[in-house]
């Protein structure tokens, strides 16, 4: 019997698994392919790694030029960045394999599939009924489901040579066109890479901006920034047929089919599994974290989830398969008097995004549209990058902003464009979950010259 | 009569004069030379602009192979670089001068120089005496001092053709060998824009250790890459003559001289200006912010600085020269009854410090050698930065380190190395000033993947 047995070795999943194992509870992590999963393997980090190549070699071809610095003759071995990349990628996998070694984490390399030992009330939540479960022939007490998401393929792709990102990443040779179908972030990462490579892109996007829920006036300075790169973009376009190389990045969907989940009655809905702030599903001592459940669909969101999980799983430790106490409705409630509470509750306010794109793109909490939607009586102010020093010693005819959006003086929103916001965000991570106001901002000491002055900037002089 | 006048404008200078002026005092700043002082003109931002051109140089003489990209026949064309340079420190220059003056802070490109009008009980702390001054033949109410600081020039120099910061900064060719007398963040900056440029560099530093009061560690690593790159350290080690180009690098003093502030009885001490946490001099409605009172001699430290002088001005509003209240002691009194309190306090715990080199490091809070010195009970983490998977796949062969410094889980000090954690360390600047706690930084959300998620890596996994 295990304590705990996780589906799915992705951000979720293997962070959860060597969480809990370091808490000391018996754990059994299922993973078919590389743990890791889409991230690491096929997604974040591959295309990190290919970016930063692409990024050197827009210097080589004439970029540090207006820093002084020329060369001849630059030549793109893609080749070799792939396999740079795979080398990457294959060590930071085993980086991973030896964490859950350490920690004692059991791992089993096979497709799980849950079955119920007990008959279960299906669909009854709250219900503290004799549930039991076992994966592939293995007990536990707590399920974490970690089984992540897939890339959605519209029908008109049917037969057609298209590409996800898993294929995408895995090219050993620039394809002369590509199109795009879906102008989000996967989307214009991809497009900024191969236009970088020498392709020629085309974005498709349905909607009538690319970045998705990202700020309009960033996603629109991002476009034309792309525009001038040679991209073309096609917006409020549905692509009907396909021909040429194309990648397909029109969004993902929670992977919750062909793991038996059903069997055990875990709800889903509109295709994600519900979960309620303590990442508990339906089903008692079943949780979820990660894109299965379709909150955020991002890396750090799934690591936030799965220490919320375990922290939960670890605090409701003295409940046994069948006690009282478990608490699939989201509130707190401590029927046998016996559990102790839930430890940890996910708050979704503070999540950063990130575009990896040349310039970089970030967000956090809200734009100014949608605070409002929310009815909150909101403001925004923004600066040019410029006011950065930083940024101008190191951005030759960059173009940037930083908007911050307020509500009663503290701060609840904040989007970038300009490289290396990425790395800058944090500090609004930070910001946003300390609830900050502007003159406890005002006192952060910022060190200069750095990119991320223009919060301190922006919070001195923005409009 | 002029509610403020202010000398110097650097940092904290000019910084002051737009804050005064947006406040509604009436303000007039003293600038003998171009405003942003010595680190806008030749210090902080010339050197980030050369720093860049010289990394960008670096990745085309091959840094970039590893990345799958060559070119070659790199060339540096160094005076094109300075050129750029320029331009970037006028534009930030024009940029300061237009805020100042949309502020409608009045402008005197003079030497200032201070007289009593009224005889002062000179060294008498506290005194709420009838203080009154002129600078120039203009009168005020308050008077901020922000004359900066200037490079130490030691004895053996003397007749020798050395460099300062001032005069390596616009050098238009590279010289063949380059010694630096001095490894602190100076020394060390330049010893990496001229390596990377060509010169043959050796680095003399007095103590047994480079880049002052960093962390040992994070200092020896980073001499260790610079040794790899071809510079050379001799450490403990007294120059004693001078040949061939020389920058001098071993420190700057506050500069106390030449404004006649002994007229008014200004208290100084080993050479700076004492100032209490309001950043108030002995002198009644007198203070100094920045490296004139020699607290930490760095602009963003002036920054802050400057702002907790103009917010307890703009708070001691209502008292007039020649009136009670003023508090000269370090502590808040209000002898008259009608002062409003001293608003703002400075808090120096939460400093960060940047070395630019490539990697860069940085630094922020207590060292474990500097906490265990103060009789704190404190403990070290620590964590290779390839824990980081941007980190890795920006990265090839980067040696890199996280350190946290914890009292009582509590996090006081952070030391990393590996680029670009000059971005990263501002999110360190937010979790010390908000005093957070083990459990609270482990739920900031870090987008993923950055190399600021070393932190939270470090949190989780640093041993």
């Amino acid at each position: 019997m295990f304590d705990l047995i996780i589906i799915g070795g992705g951000p979720a999943g293997y962070h959860a698994a060597e969480l809990a194992a370091n808490s000391g509870l018996k754990t059994l992590l299922f993973e078919k392919r590389a743990v890791g999963g889409v991230c690491l393997n096929e997604g974040c980090i591959p295309s990190k790694a290919l970016l930063h190549t692409a990024k050197l070699y827009d210097y080589a071809k004439g970029g540090a030029e207006p820093y002084g610095v020329t060369c001849q003759n630059p030549v793109l071995d893609y080749a070799a960045a792939v396999k740079r990349k795979d080398k990457v990628v294959k060590k930071l996998v085993a980086g991973i394999e030896m964490s859950l070694k350490k920690a004692g984490v059991e791992i089993v390399r096979e497709n799980a599939v849950v079955e119920a030992t007990v008959p279960v009330a299906r669909g009854t939540p709250g219900t503290a009924s004799p549930t039991g479960f076992s994966v592939n022939g293995r007990q536990a007490k707590h399920l974490l489901i970690c089984t992540g998401s897939e890339p959605i393929i519209p029908p008109f792709c049917a037969g057609a040579q298209i590409m996800t990102n898993r294929e995408i990443l895995a090219l050993t040779e620039v394809p002369e066109t590509l199109d795009i179908i879906g102008g989000g972030v996967i989307g214009l990462e991809m497009a900024s890479l191969f236009n970088s490579a020498g392709s020629k892109v085309t974005v498709y996007e349905m909607t009538d901006k690319i970045a998705g829920p990202f700020d309009r006036e960033i996603s629109g300075l991002l476009q034309k920034t792309y525009e001038k790169k040679g991209v073309t973009f096609k917006l409020n376009t549905r692509v009907e047929t396909v021909t040429g190389p194309t990648l397909v990045s029109v969004g993902r969907r929670a992977a919750t089919a062909g793991n038996g989940l059903e069997t055990i009655g875990v709800h889903t809905e509109n295709g994600v599994i519900v979960t309620d702030e303590h990442m508990k599903t339906n089903i008692p001592n079943v949780y979820a974290a990660g894109d299965v459940n379709g909150k955020s669909m991002l890396a750090h969101t799934a690591y936030r989830e799965a220490e919320v999980a375990v922290n939960n799983i670890v605090g409701a430790g003295s409940s046994r398969p069948g006690g009282a106490g478990n608490n699939a409705g989201g509130t707190v409630s401590n029927a046998g008097g016996k559990t102790p509470p839930l430890r940890d509750r996910m708050d979704y306010s503070a999540i950063p995004s990130v575009i990896y794109t040349n310039p970089e793109a970030a967000a956090i909490g809200e734009t100014l549209e949608s605070a409002q939607a929310k009815g909150f009586d909101a403001r925004e102010t923004r600066l040019p990058m410029m006011y950065s020093g930083r940024f101008m010693a190191e951005n030759e005819r960059g173009e940037g902003l930083c908007k911050l959006v307020w509500h009663d003086n503290r701060l609840i929103g904040a989007h970038l464009l300009g490289s290396p916001v990425s790395e800058v965000i944090s500090t609004l991570s930070a910001i946003l979950y300390n609830e900050m106001d502007i003159e406890r901002i005002k006192k952060i000491i910022f060190p200069h010259p750095t990119v991320a002055e223009i919060i301190k900037e922006a919070v001195f002089h923005g409009t």
